[in-house]
């Protein structure tokens, strides 16, 4: 190994630049005052709450000190995303350091008084957060809930093939199970076409309390480990700054030389034809809390857990403000920075510049790069709808083919994603476009696999969202389908992605990326070859308590609505978009002109399905294609039971619509409610969900204590699909008993129609014990509009 | 490799079981009628939907037959932990054959009607679910949501010394990221203390539609990750039947001898110096469908993604009844069976007996050895709380050395879960009963580490929540304590194993095991290192979701309630209890014996607090700690704005006794909560969570249109604890002020309210702004009894 890969002076000088950021750093975590040491430090000039995470920072500042390094000689387009992502100080300062931090934020001067404004925002009330944050410049990744990082980096290397991503992965991060499979990213990855990660695995060897597991494996072990997931590890261990220098600047240009290796092979041929390389991976194995106090109070620090958070806490003890100043001193800031705080040009000019720095770089800033995708007319996959309900056709079949027309359209910048289940969800028109990327091995009766596909397949809901994660926050687009009950899987996942968009909303310098978009098929009501396990409409729920700015649901009842909220969902920036569809044959309703009005309104009144006029017996409102289904058969046998009774059909197909407008921007006006539920009218409403969200969300209207909700009550198992309804009394004999005890005028028709709805009931299971399917009323059921 | 392990006649029955069970599998999967295919078979005798996974089914079938040979030679104590547990039928098949499933089935007689019955079941309404599943006998992992075989197969062996846990992962599951984290198990299995888990990777080289990843490596690659994951791989590959039995068994063999041998040396020393051996595992390579039909229609089916479901899916066509035919008498089920449908005693003679049987293993059923905690007093772990309010304590700690005495009387069968967040959490006290696991390596500055530990961290919540579900589905006790928002990471996994509680309450044969209990400590209120990321309290939300026969949520609001509360969740039996308390110094309301009462009611009026006896102008409700800490400074400082209102304080303990009894056995009747929230006053109420819950479980309440509650609105960053309270409305200013403008007397009062209370936000946010801290008025807050 060349350990002389750095001149004496440059060594000089990058190891002051990283001095600079270790200064800035213990700054930041610790000062309210006297930036530069210009007085004796005294407990007046530190913080009385001392926030932050100390241990992983240095060693994250080393790496940036390196990746600039190699930008510069290289002219490399690189981001850099960090795992660690709570050693925020860090990268708070270098980005001060490079000029971008203040370019962004003018206020944060390259001054004395910037530098001690710098310190005192951070960890601060109304300053920035503790963590590599949306706040800080050149992240794409929140610091906060651990094991994204690979996944992000991947995500963000599709498709971008003159990036290359630097992802360091902390070891108490490679702990989680996302972290643990994201390695196998290499996978799907295409050299030809994809830009590189370089994974840096940082062994510290401590987590908040803890050894980590990676760090106390036998070198052999974790080697293998490594090359077992299809890396080449290169080791760089110690802690002495210049052999660690030189290890850490040779190992990157050995690793940076083959990926430019193997990129140049990959790319002298097809993209269709490439074949998974070994990539190159770091391993970085250096003290926690690096450079920072060795002792404390008696007790190590420096290389150890306590250097997890802040190694010295209190300053109580005039032992500690001199431990706090020795260890500040030790960077020796007066050779770093002039008299006015401004970083010395000498050190300072080792910076890439523009738009190559880190922190200024536009992949880092998804929304600088994003341009809307090349859109088909929706109207042209139409489902030929001559009257409500005069055929079946499976919906996410429909909404393959326009997908395969928008991934045709976007073949750089839009991706599907899916665990193993576009096929299962009916997508599988997409193919056509393009087939699922694989770089395994191939076998003669693999179908729709190419190393150049862009259809993405993990059995992994994680890998799923953090790769599309990864390609939304560098500004392309992309879609997400899933078995509806396992998006739960990746609940947290959401909520982070979900928080990063609400922060950035209101960040001008970053503008909008693309929306996040689900399609949850499969769905509760259609789990035939499955069971209890895969019946969870949870997710919904779940997306709702996250800003109403943000999130969207919609629960389209056919195939053109489908088609409709799809385009919208598509179109859109910055939200989180779930749609929840069925993929069995399903009966259709409206036409293409009916369902883009009815999406647009996000509910409204099917006068084609009710009878009455305005002024209905009772409101029979809908939200979901299964639960549409059942009202609409209920209509009919109340049609046949009480022959006078005037009913109204809502169906909602945006779901967020029903709360009021100032809970929500697609809230409607409680005049328009009052209009679709009417003001006194008992509305039995049968929704997609568990069934408490109704109420959640309409507490506030007029009519709120007269909206009666069925709808999934955590019943089922492997049946059929009334019988799933029948166990959570949302099928069409209990919606009709509904609505006649609901009703005060049908009062003397209550018992007659309870002694009805048990019989059907019974008839129906006996039926269904012993053919093992619906009856046959209800498998040929079909809409009759009234004669 | 000797391949002749098995004698020509023991291979030859063993090959004739696998057979037998093959056979029940298919027959499962397609047949209503003719089990024995007495008489040719037509499509009158199959099922109308044709549901189930074959892929898989047939290799977990020679597994099984093979586990068998292995329990009854060496009188195992073994259970069968099956990932790819949508292969149902295969456990039925086996659980049948060996007597099991008609012992706890007595309806599925071992004759030609009992299999009848059997097959018509299987996925049938009112029958069995597709999956191994609650109902299947020696399973305690369902079989739908992938990625936690692992992990309950390692908690399952955790202090059972003499079990062994075999456990299929299939290569699919594989791909997710619990399962990929879950291989380093190995680094927390004393093997002197613990069981053994034989891990068999079953690459039978598809998903639904895709191929595996792990299937595709190169075989170098493969050994390394499994080596680099601490294993020593043992490969068995082929699809020849007679090569394959010998190589298998020969290969299990080997790892058997290898587990005695480890367990054997580590035992021979002390637990608590045990070593990290480099434990066995088996990689079998075998054909997806494997023994089913090569092809369908010209389509190459055993060996492909073809295979996964039915292999054959309609019978319209005369040639696929032939072709299922054929397939069915392929296993020659004349030699297997005898006239009357029983298995012929030469083969079913290979079967352990018993209790050795996997179907009747007590540990799959952990309720049958289900035994209580030996537990403390937990009136001896009291904060002494003479008024209250007069002082401060951390309720974490105080549960800690509670926590410390459970693990010190039950150290077999009681053990401590978290994801490196014991200490932080501090609950350290436990420490001095008992250190973490830990059987990697060891360096001179750690502590509280001990291969015999009993606190179980690792950073990764699926891991400790697989291991804990492994612990408790096999009679033991534990507790998970958690960051309140990363509890997220698991809601999918808790789905599955609320979904298990709920199923198997109902089944007789399965007796109640322990609860699981969650600790979320460092919640949304309380984030100071961290920030917007670590601020998330909806796991409420998504608890509350499940069968309320089920779930349980608690918000103690001091120490004393933590305490009664966490001793009921101790005793408790098959639920899932949440409890929320925070870990930071906050004050102390209730001595002990008040602490039970209102602990016990769930929810109560606490006079001490209010003012104005039985005719309150306004009810203040508080669940939570830190909103309970907010309520009181409003009534405090209520007093002094209107000081003759009447004010009734309302802690609510138990969250579910807001429901209403039909809806959650712990729902209060509807007078008792008349009788606390009035019929007509205003409730202002100030809650841990999203607030929406509230609305959701009181929206049948006569009082509930005059209830406004507060809580996390979804704002949040770094900041201070009261900045929380007022970035979410929920600070003691805000909630005065809503009192003010609900109480229709105080009408006049309105406009000079609104005025002091911008007047204090803006002296709030000047004096955070400045000193980083809140205004001394609320750091020194203390609870003042009126004169």
């Amino acid at each position: 190994m060349n350990e002389k890969t750095l001149s004496p002076d440059l060594l000089r000088r990058m190891h002051a630049y990283w001095r600079a950021a270790n200064y800035l750093s213990v700054g930041q975590i610790y000062l309210r005052d006297n930036p530069l040491l210009d007085e004796p430090l005294s407990r007046e000039h530190i913080k009385h709450r001392l926030l932050g995470h100390w241990g992983t920072t240095t060693g994250l500042n080393f790496i940036y000190t390196h990746l600039n390094r190699a930008i510069v000689e290289r002219d490399l387009d690189m981001i850099y995303v960090i795992g660690p992502g709570h050693g925020g100080p860090g990268l708070v300062a270098h980005t001060y350091l490079e000029g971008s931090y203040t370019e962004i934020y003018p206020h944060i001067e390259r001054s004395a008084a910037g530098m001690r404004e710098l310190f005192r925002q951070f960890s601060w009330p109304y300053g920035i957060p503790s963590h590599v944050a949306p706040e800080t410049p050149g992240s794409i990744h929140e610091g906060g809930e651990l094991g994204y990082s690979l996944s992000h980096a991947f995500g963000a290397a599709f498709d971008n093939p003159d990036l290359i991503v630097a992802c360091v992965v902390g070891d108490g991060e490679a702990e989680t199970g996302a972290l643990a499979t994201s390695w196998h990213s290499n996978k799907f990855l295409n050299p030809a076409r994809d830009g590189a990660v370089l994974p840096i695995l940082h062994l510290n060897g401590f987590k908040i309390a803890n050894p980590t597991v990676l760090a106390r494996l036998e070198p052999d072990e974790l080697r293998d480990l490594m090359r077992g997931y299809g890396y080449e590890p290169h080791v760089v261990e110690g802690h002495e700054f210049e052999p660690m220098h030189q290890a850490f600047a040779a190992t990157l240009d050995r690793c940076l030389d083959e990926i430019a290796r193997i990129q140049a092979e990959a790319r002298r041929g097809d993209a269709a034809q490439a074949k998974r390389p070994r990539w190159p991976m770091i391993v970085l194995r250096s003290p926690k809390g690096w450079t920072g106090p060795k002792e404390v109070d008696g007790k190590p620090v420096e290389g150890t857990w306590r250097s997890h958070q802040v190694p010295v806490a209190t300053f109580e003890n005039d032992d500690h403000v001199r431990i706090l100043e020795r260890w500040m001193q030790s960077y020796q800031p007066d050779e770093l920075f002039d008299e006015q705080g401004r970083f010395r040009e000498e050190f300072a000019s080792l910076a890439p510049t523009g738009r190559r720095r880190m922190g200024m770089n536009p992949h880092a800033n998804g929304g600088l790069l994003y341009t809307p995708l090349h859109m088909p007319h929706f109207h042209d996959f139409a489902e030929i709808v001559t009257t409500p309900g005069d055929h079946k056709a499976e919906a996410t079949r429909v909404l393959g083919r326009f997908l395969r027309e928008v991934m045709r359209r976007n073949m750089t910048s839009f991706r599907l994603f899916g665990p193993d289940e576009t096929a299962s969800n009916r997508l599988e028109a997409v193919y056509e476009a393009s087939p699922k990327t694989w770089l395994g091995e191939y076998e003669a009766v693999d179908i729709d696999l190419a190393p150049d596909g862009r259809v993405m397949e993990m059995l992994s809901e994680h890998q799923c969202q953090g790769w599309l994660e990864g390609y939304l926050l560098t500004g392309r687009h992309g879609f997400f389908s899933c078995y509806e009950a396992f998006i739960h899987i990746i609940d947290s996942m959401f909520n982070q992605h979900a928080k990063w968009l609400k922060v950035t909303r209101q960040m001008a310098w970053r503008p909008p990326i693309a929306s996040l978009n689900y399609l949850l098929s499969s769905h509760v009501w259609h789990q035939d070859h499955n069971g209890f396990s895969h019946q969870d409409p949870g997710f919904i729920d779940h997306v709702a308590n996250k800003k109403s700015q943000i999130v969207r649901v919609y629960l389209p009842p056919d195939a053109n609505c489908l088609l409709s909220v799809a385009d919208h969902c598509l179109r859109s920036r910055h939200y989180v978009n779930v749609i929840v569809a069925g993929k069995q044959p399903d009966w259709q309703w409206l036409d293409m002109e009916s369902a883009v009005r009815h999406c647009a309104a996000g509910a409204g009144i099917w006068e084609w399905a009710g009878r009455g006029g305005d002024d209905p017996d009772v409101v029979m409102a809908c939200a979901g294609d299964a639960p549409t289904v059942e009202v609409l058969a209920a209509v009919m046998l109340l049609r046949d039971y009480v022959p006078d009774i005037r009913i109204r059909v809502v169906n909602v197909v945006d779901l967020m619509s029903l709360e009021t407008p100032d809970e929500h921007p697609h809230g409607m006006d409680d005049d328009v409610f009052d209009d679709l539920f009417t003001r006194d009218r008992p509305v039995i409403f049968a929704f997609h969900g568990y069934p408490g969200i109704i109420h959640k969300l309409t507490y506030r209207r007029h009519n709120h204590d007269n909206i009666h909700v069925r709808g999934y009550k955590e019943e089922g198992t492997t049946t059929t699909a009334l019988d799933m309804m029948v166990l959570n009394n949302m099928d069409r004999f209990q919606l009709a008993l509904d609505v006649i005890n609901r009703v005060p005028r049908f009062a003397g028709e209550r018992e007659k129609a309870a002694q009805r709805y048990w019989s059907d009931i019974q008839r129906h299971k006996l039926y269904v014990s012993e053919h093992g399917q619906d009856l046959p009323e209800v498998r040929d059921w079909q809409w009759q509009p009234e004669a």
